[in-house]
């Protein structure tokens, strides 16, 4: 649905399921931060530490809390739209004004369809994506050029793969999941058993899937293992980043976030709604309760059986986490503070000594 | 060689080298975990924080060590492979009713070869894959879809290479070596000279090449960089993560494991079996002796002598960086300790003065 | 321009800016390392660490200062070039016995080019490279197999995109540059808004698009996100290695180096000339100053407002960072000494209590 642009702030609230405020009329024609906005321009307000760009924003309109409108002058030719999560409110305001790409359905001439897959006609196969025997391509489905659809593999409907994309042999991807280039999903689990006798590293058969739920997001790079035996899964509604490594069998929760360059080691689970910052790592048959939120560049060794913030190499709760910090950042001066006092004990006691002995 | 489904319990322990326990026309039809395995299905066991599992699974047959036989119930239908290394034997025994896929011999009529290229007549070149002037693909090498092979690159027997595999020019892939979807061998290395004249940083040309030896693996989207000059050498029998990046002119010796995201900068050499957990990093010109074990997450900045295990930034010896652990969790006691007994010395100091002073 | 191979010692000190010494006319075929450079090769020296192998390398003619002269054995068939900085200087004697590879130039019938893309006709686009419509390839740019330019796209002159880089819609690389293989420019950045009454995290339309500046190189599978609105900005002679992660709305200034893993969450900003060692992180909306430099694994989550060398998680000055890391190891001594000495406290307050009940 291609939004006629401009749109009335009136319009504009209604579907946002906000309240006017000004003229209803007021034309809008994009959006953007509230420092780069200009005349014509929607905007937003959530962060305190920016309330005086809220009086010199050139934006002419601005979606904001009720008890942030006092701090934006009402002047004519511009309006606000209160609501009660203005951050929510400008994601799909935006989204009005840049909707999804529409794709032309149809299977390139240049594209290679190998024989026994099935392609929805409703789909978007591009030329030089390359769709493997007994795979299913599902309605709306997008293929850019040089993503790879291994055997018996499944695209949902919706799905969008940008260009690069590798879906290795049997593995599914939901519907409406967006994959970015480079994703790499069914590779090999890292499996080996050393044989002393030979010696080698012993390659484990990596005979499993891979299932992405619904309105996944994988981002540039990440790559997903199939699994071992059995499916490595993605829950629904989980958005993850670029760069992203998640082992064989390791299961992840519905609506979880795992930011750039998390790594998860093999057989690991997450809940539901993790949060993992960049550069997380976690260990192998770890299980991450729902809830919790991993700290960036935390090193996880154990369960977390608590929902809560944690931090750390290896982790431990961001509040003792920045206790420990003071401490460590006060260490040199510990050990000084101690060799002294060690010096006045000394003193003391030789003292106490000469009184002992007279 | 595609092993007949289902094998006979006696069979599979003659295969496997170990003792048949039980009724060797027992049929097995696939393998599993303890927990999951179904009727028909063989399993193992070594882990003994499962062994109530042993009483409960519904496998089949189970592969176990002699001592462990005793608390597993041998009923009507039920038996046991023993031996020495059970999941060893569990990897050799899944690989039989998972045989790894045969590809049909020849060049697809889509593929791009490029004149020059000398491939062998049982080898599979995929549609859509592209093999460069001079390259030579060795007997029974598979080239996927979107595979590169950059000129006069060499890919050896029964190399794997997945889609999107880059292999630039004058590298060498070694016999049976297997490159997971999107790794790139031969990159230009990062070497640059810093000109204040201009300003910039001049590229140091990198003419070098890479060579991956016999029965390696690499993981999805990692790269390994050509040398600046010479050879940047991956030795015999390691298999790499995905994600991880190697630097120009990097040794890595025979046997080694390199999880995933591990990064390894330029000049540095591993010894054999050297095993790197997740997100390990090392500095530039280090080396690492034979059997070295790096910890999660850990930051080498100078060369490992001695074989062991090791963790943290910097790093130290395992043991060490436990105890150090312990210390920095009791830091922020440790610093009201300190404070307490510094009053009580005080008051000493004071009560000291007051005796002297009569 | 391609050298004629060999080179005379006179011409290339001439060329380099350099004091010849000994004999003009030696005649050099090659470069190589101090260790490994043979019979008519040219080295360089700058290394104190490794003075004795100045007499007894095997290189015929060596780079270096002025004052290192005197510890090289000037025999018959040995020469010198003597200049400042013997290291930039060896980058580009180097340079012109290893020149840049010459493409051929002209469209690969088995090239993709949409309708509506214009391509210079001095630019190479190989077999299997995709053009999108209305894409922009400059002279001299050189397209790879398997790479993908989207719509509207703007590759300027003499850009090199190696196998498998994508650069999506509307993007644009700047002349000169260099991608790796598999760099994605321009994945969606990663922006969501938390939608409770689904519960879903709803996407934030990326509109914006990167703009990589000029003479920039990116490594191996690094990702650079496109902006949500405006644009994601790399400077003019910046240098990226692999695997690199940088977030939508970044901008990196001109002439920075961020090495192998590096992650640069959205909405940051880095200065002229910053250094990022390996895997280091750092968080969103941070600003870096001109001329910092960051250890390897150092983790930002703060401003960087004055320049110098930084280390750790969270980053302090290095100094203060090696400092700590003695306190850190003196941990469980700390813990001992601390113990000991509330032993003898507590004895001498035990001893005055004795003395004044006297």
């Amino acid at each position: 649905m291609n939004l006629a642009c401009p749109i009335e702030l009136g319009d504009l609230a209604e579907r946002l399921a906000g309240t006017c405020v000004g003229n209803p009329h007021l034309l809008l024609t994009g959006v953007n931060g509230l420092a780069e906005a200009q005349r014509g321009e929607l905007t937003f307000f959530t962060n305190q530490r920016y309330r005086d760009h809220l009086a010199t924003t050139q934006a002419s309109a601005v979606i904001l809390k009720e008890e942030a409108l006092e701090h934006f002058p009402l002047a004519e030719g511009k309006g606000a739209i209160v609501c009660g999560d203005p951050y929510l409110a400008f994601a799909k305001a935006s989204s009005l004004f840049h909707p999804a790409p529409v794709f032309e359905p149809g299977i390139d001439s240049r594209a290679i369809v190998e024989p026994g897959a099935q392609i929805d006609p409703t789909a978007t196969v591009m030329a030089c994506a390359y769709v493997g025997k007994g795979a299913i391509v599902g309605p709306h489905a997008v293929l850019f050029p040089f993503v790879f659809v291994g055997e018996d593999a499944r695209i949902q409907s919706r799905a969008l793969l940008y260009p690069g994309v590798v879906v290795r042999e049997r593995c599914v991807i939901g519907e409406g999941s967006i994959l970015q280039p480079g994703v790499t999903i069914g590779g090999d689990g890292f499996g080996f058993a050393f044989d002393a006798s030979v010696p080698c590293h012993f390659k484990i058969p990596q005979a499993g899937t891979v299932e992405i739920g619904r309105e996944v997001e994988i981002g540039a790079g990440s790559a997903i293992d199939r699994a071992t035996l059995g499916v490595t899964r993605i829950g629904d509604g989980t958005k993850i980043d670029n760069l992203v490594q998640i082992g064989h069998n390791v299961t992840v929760g519905p609506l979880s976030i795992l930011c750039g360059q998390v790594g998860i080691a093999g057989s690991s689970s997450l809940g539901k709604g993790v949060i993992c910052g960049g550069q997380v790592g976690l260990g192998n048959h770890l299980h991450i309760c729902d809830g919790t939120r991993l700290g960036p560049k935390s090193g996880v060794m154990a369960d977390v059986t608590e929902p809560g913030e944690y931090l750390g190499v290896p982790l431990v709760k961001a509040r003792d986490f920045m206790r420990q910090q003071v401490a460590i950042q006060k260490g040199p001066d510990t050990l000084k503070a101690l060799q002294k006092l060690e010096r006045r004990v000394a003193e003391l006691e030789a003292k106490l000594e000469a009184i002992n002995e007279k």
